[in-house]
């Protein structure tokens, strides 16, 4: 059997503004940070044990995982990056305030941009100084692999060839995988895992700053899957997540 | 011409105490985080940019190397972690009071097993709980490599490995290197580049969370080498170094 670990990123500044934030890299809050160190202590008071990290470009991600890594004492494990477990590409929506947004194209608009399966937000035009071109991060892609907007199905489409290159051989070669990344590139695993309807997923909410253990078989199918720690506290983080964008 | 940086992390906490610090995992004090953030602010008005960081197993120069580059945004980077990066291994010197050392074995004894070239400190017995055969990160390494004690001579041995394998062919490839280590790993480096005498190293202080800056042609030589900052700050540092193991 085979043990996988994903943790969304701690709040950061912009889930607090209620802004779109997508590829924009803002930092954790405190309470973000203290999310962080909660996520380490449920891993090792649950004995978890790590061989090799994964984590995105951004640093709300990278920051969350150092913070776990420094509580649970293995600073030391190798850490790997890739812009594939970056949050989904708002599009023109990045920056933007949720409640603005709601305002000016309804709160129905907004809804459909968020949790619409294939329904990507207006997308960033070449000129826009949010272009990821211009981000000196992505600088070497090839123009054709940026997202300018990304529905969430888009966002699986781009996470995905990263599970197969990278996770799953990493998986199958024994190593025990800690994860840190966002809700949609986390949505992406869990819905290829899972094997979820695109409906299914569209509605699922993954809290942030709790750990979510994964065990599979030799084929890498879940035999299970559970959030760490207290139910309540997990379920009052889903529904914090999904109050998101509902705010005047 | 291609650009190497090397940065001695920060004060630790092992560092105010004036112990013999070595492989244990210590980690900065408040005064070694502002070091390292100091560091960064050098290196971003300097208009340094770098393509990928290096640094050891050891806490203290994996948070100086985590601060820098979270100052200066470039938290994205790819960052590859050593064992042959570490601190020079005290052996049985690890953990003791570096003045408690000068009382016991006189001073003269502490300087030569702090400064000369090849007299290792007493090696760790097998059975020393600091033996590295019982910590994970060094788990996986055949035992003839891991070191009971070390020399500079012996810290050269294997750091020169990892500027062959590693450090070197990066450079040639083009890469911008950032490497967070420590001072008899930085020593070895700089005794390889400027070949310097067994003599002139051991004789050489490296100041603690100043970039070092070398300037290599196309066979990696030396055109010249310079510390960024104020030269008296630099020097003021320097002379703390010297003055370790002198103290009452």
């Amino acid at each position: 059997m085979f043990t996988l670990v994903l943790v969304r990123h701690g709040e950061s500044v912009w889930n607090l503004e209620n802004r779109f934030t997508g590829w924009t890299d803002v930092g954790l809050t405190d309470k973000g940070r203290q999310e962080a160190k909660d996520a380490a202590r449920l891993l090792k008071d649950g004995g978890y044990v790590f061989d090799v990290c994964y984590t995105s470009y951004l640093r709300r991600a990278i920051e969350t995982l150092h913070l776990i890594q420094s509580e649970m004492d293995t600073l030391w494990l190798p850490v790997l990056k890739s812009w594939r477990l970056n949050e989904r590409h708002y599009g023109a929506l990045q920056g933007l305030n949720k409640s603005e947004m709601a305002a000016q194209f309804g709160e129905e608009q907004v809804f459909i941009w968020r949790r619409s399966y294939d329904t990507p937000p207006p997308a960033l035009t070449e000129d826009d100084p949010r272009h990821p071109g211009k981000d000196p991060r992505y600088a070497a892609l090839p123009p054709e692999e940026l997202p300018l907007t990304e529905s969430l199905k888009l966002t699986v489409a781009r996470v995905l060839p990263y599970w197969d290159a990278e996770l799953a051989p990493a998986i199958r070669a024994g190593r025990r995988l800690l994860v840190a990344a966002h809700g949609n590139s986390i949505r992406a695993l869990v819905k290829h895992l899972d094997q979820m309807s695109d409906e299914a997923i569209a509605g699922l909410n993954i809290p942030t700053g709790v750990p979510l253990v994964y065990e599979l078989d030799d084929t890498l199918a879940p035999i299970r899957h559970f959030y760490l720690g207290d139910p309540e506290a997990v379920a009052a983080r889903q529904a914090a997540v999904a109050a998101q964008g509902k705010k005047g």
